[in-house]
C-alpha cells in the first residue's frame, strides 16, 4: 500500500478537505496511473454531502479521471508506463453475469464497483476517486486516451462523455436522425456535440433563453426555449429520440409529446424527488417510450473516446485548483459554469 | 341512407336504449355488412357515459364487431355476399401519412377514423359503432373471418385481441420469451391466450388470487399474487416484456423492476388519474423503458384474426342480449364477468 495525496468530505455537512488516503499495492493485471486531470461531476457533490445515502466516510470523489501510466503490472498488456490513460465511472465488476458479457458492466447483475463510494473487492475498504494524485485499476477498466487531445477538456467524457454517447447509439441515431437534447449542463453540451458530431440534427431544449448562441455554437440546429408554449406545440412530433439531461423533477409530457411515433425519451439524471407522472397518452398515442439509460459499458467508453478524438469533440471546461472545490460544487448548483469544471491535479496540496 | 336498428346512449347520464340511424348509402369501395355479434369493450361504457370528453350525441358504441356481408360495392374485390367479416376500432383513416403508409393507421398523423364517436368522412356525420343491426365499411378497413371460428367469442379479438397482439409482435415477443401480463380481465386473458400461443412463458400478475386457477387453465405458467411482496421480489429481474392491461391507477415500479435490462412495461390501458410517477432508477438502473401502446394497424389485425384461428384463440365470452347492455356496464365495472360480454345483435329490438 502507497499513501496517496487526495482530497475528500470527512463527514456529509463538513467541506472538502486535504487528505492522505491508501492505494492498494499493484497486482500483476493492475496500471498505475498519475492523475492529471479530473472533472468535476453533479454526483461528486451529492455523494460528498451525503444525498444519496452513502454511511461510510471519507469520501474521495472524481471519475472523469485523465492522467499518465506511473507503472504497471507484469500481465498488463494493453498499457506501458508513460502511455496516458482514463478511468470513468467504474474500475470493477463482476465479469461473469449476461450484462458484464455483453460488454455492459455499468448493469452488472451483481453490482459493479463504482469508482468511489464502492468496496472495493482486493481490499474490502472504500474506493476513492479522482481527487488524488494516483490510482491502481485493473486494466480492464483503463480507458486509452489519445496523445493528440486536449487532455483536461477530454476528462470530462469520461462521465459526461458516455452517459449521453451510450444511448445516442443504443437508440441508433445516425446523420438522418433529429434528436433533442434536454439542458444545456455539463451532460447536455456533451450531449449536443456529440449528436452533431455523429451528424444527427440537435435541438436543445433549455429553459435559459440566455444559452441559445452557445448551444447554436456547440452543434445545435434549433434551440427551443421551453416555456415558449407555442414553440414547443410546433415541436410536437418532431423528434427521433430525447436524451433529458436535467436531474431537477420536471414536466415530461412536452418532450414525449414531441418524439415521433415510436421515440424514446431517455432520462440520464436522477432527480432528488419523482417527476410529475408522464401522462399514459402521450406514450399511447404514438407507442412512444419512456426510459433510462446510466453512464456505458468499458468497450462503449473507448468507442467514445475514439470517436470524440477523431471527430475533436471535448468538453467546455473551466479549470480550477483543488482547494476550490466547494467553491465550485456551490457554482456548479448555481448552474454558473460553463459548462464543467475540471480540476488541475497538480494543485493538489501534500497531506502525506 | 338506410334505417338501420341500433342501440345508444342519448346522453351521458341517460341509459342506452332503442333508437334508429341512418347508414350511409355504400360506395363502390364499401361493404355492406350485417352484424351477428359485438364485444363490449370498456372504451364502450367510458364513451357511453361520458368520462371521455365526447360532445356529440346519440352515441353508439361497439367495436368488437362480427358479422356477415350483405353487399358489395361494384369495386369492392376482396369480399363477396355472404362472406363473413370484422370490422374492429377503425373504419378509415388518411391513408397518405406515413404511419398509414407502414399499415400503423392506428397512429394515422391526421387522425383515424374510429369506428363510434368519430366524423365520417363521406358524410360528415359521427360514426356509430357494432350496437347496431349493420354498418357499412370500405373495404379496405373491412377484416377477414375464418369459417372455422367461434363467431362470437372471436368478436373480441377485433379490439382486446389486437391491443394484446400488437405490442407482442412489435417488442418481438417469441418462444423464447418471458413475458408478463398485467390484469386478467378483457384484454389480460385474450392476452395470455395469445403470448402462450406464440409459445412465450407467461407470467400473470393480478390483485386477485381467486384468478389463479383460470389464469393457468388460460396459459400463464406463472402467477403472481402482486400484493405478495416476497413474489414481486422474487420476479424482479426476470422478464422481457410486460403488457400492462388495468386502467386503473397502480404502482408501476414493482412491474419495471420485474423486467430484465433492456426490457419495456407496455401500458395499455388509459387510467382516469395519472399513474404514481415511475421512479426513474427503476428505468435507468437497468435501461428500461416504460411504453404505451394503441390496438394495432389493419393488416396486423388480419395477422392476429389469422394467427387465432390457426392457434384456436378465442375470447372467454358471456352472451348478452342486446337490452341487457346497462346490466353488463354496471357488472364489467365491478369485474364480475369472466371475461368479455358479446352481445347477440339478434337480440336487438326494432326501432325502424
Amino acid at each position: 500500500m502507497s499513501q496517496t495525496n487526495a482530497f475528500g468530505a470527512p463527514a456529509a455537512d463538513r467541506p472538502l478537505h486535504s487528505l492522505a488516503i491508501e492505494r492498494r499495492v499493484p497486482g500483476p493485471r493492475d496500471v498505475s496511473i498519475e492523475i492529471l486531470f479530473c472533472g468535476v461531476c453533479h454526483s461528486d457533490l451529492h455523494t460528498a454531502r451525503g444525498e444519496w445515502g452513502q454511511r461510510t466516510w471519507p469520501i474521495v470523489p472524481g471519475h472523469e479521471i485523465v492522467g499518465r501510466v506511473s507503472a504497471v503490472g507484469e500481465e498488463v498488456e494493453r498499457f506501458a508506463v508513460g502511455d496516458l490513460a482514463g478511468v470513468g465511472c467504474m474500475v470493477d465488476s463482476c465479469r461473469t453475469c449476461a450484462s458484464c458479457g455483453e460488454g455492459l458492466e455499468q448493469y452488472c447483475e451483481n453490482g459493479a464497483t463504482f469508482t468511489y463510494g464502492s468496496v472495493e473487492k482486493e481490499t474490502g475498504r472504500m474506493t476513492a476517486g479522482g481527487y488524488s494524485s494516483a490510482i491502481v485499476v485493473d486494466q480492464d477498466f483503463v480507458l486509452r486516451i489519445s496523445p493528440d487531445v486536449d487532455l483536461a477538456a477530454t476528462a470530462p467524457l469520461l462521465c459526461a462523455g458516455i452517459t449521453t454517447y451510450s444511448p445516442l447509439r443504443h437508440w441508433n441515431v445516425g446523420p438522418d436522425s433529429k434528436v433533442g437534447v434536454v439542458g444545456l449542463g455539463g451532460l447536455g453540451h456533451v450531449g449536443v456535440k456529440i449528436a452533431a458530431a455523429i451528424g444527427a440534427a440537435v435541438t436543445l431544449f433549455t429553459t435559459s433563453p440566455g444559452k441559445a448562441d452557445d448551444a447554436r455554437a456547440l452543434g445545435a440546429s434549433e434551440v427551443v426555449v421551453s416555456t415558449d408554449a407555442a414553440r414547443m406545440k410546433a415541436a410536437r412530433g418532431t423528434l427521433d429520440l430525447i436524451v433529458d439531461t436535467v436531474a431537477a423533477p420536471h414536466d415530461l409530457d412536452p418532450y414525449l409529446r414531441s418524439l415521433r411515433r415510436d421515440g424514446s425519451l431517455v432520462l440520464l439524471g436522477a432527480p432528488p424527488a419523482p417527476h410529475p407522472s408522464p401522462a399514459v397518452f402521450a406514450l399511447t398515442a404514438s407507442r412512444r417510450s419512456l426510459a433510462g439509460s446510466n453512464i456505458g459499458g468499458i468497450a462503449e467508453t473507448q468507442e467514445m473516446l475514439d470517436f470524440c478524438a477523431e471527430h475533436g469533440v471535448t468538453a467546455e471546461v473551466e479549470m480550477i485548483a483543488m482547494e476550490q472545490i466547494d467553491e465550485a460544487y456551490d457554482r456548479m448548483l448555481a448552474s454558473e459554469v460553463k459548462y464543467r469544471f475540471v480540476i488541475d491535479i497538480g494543485s493538489m496540496p501534500s497531506a502525506v
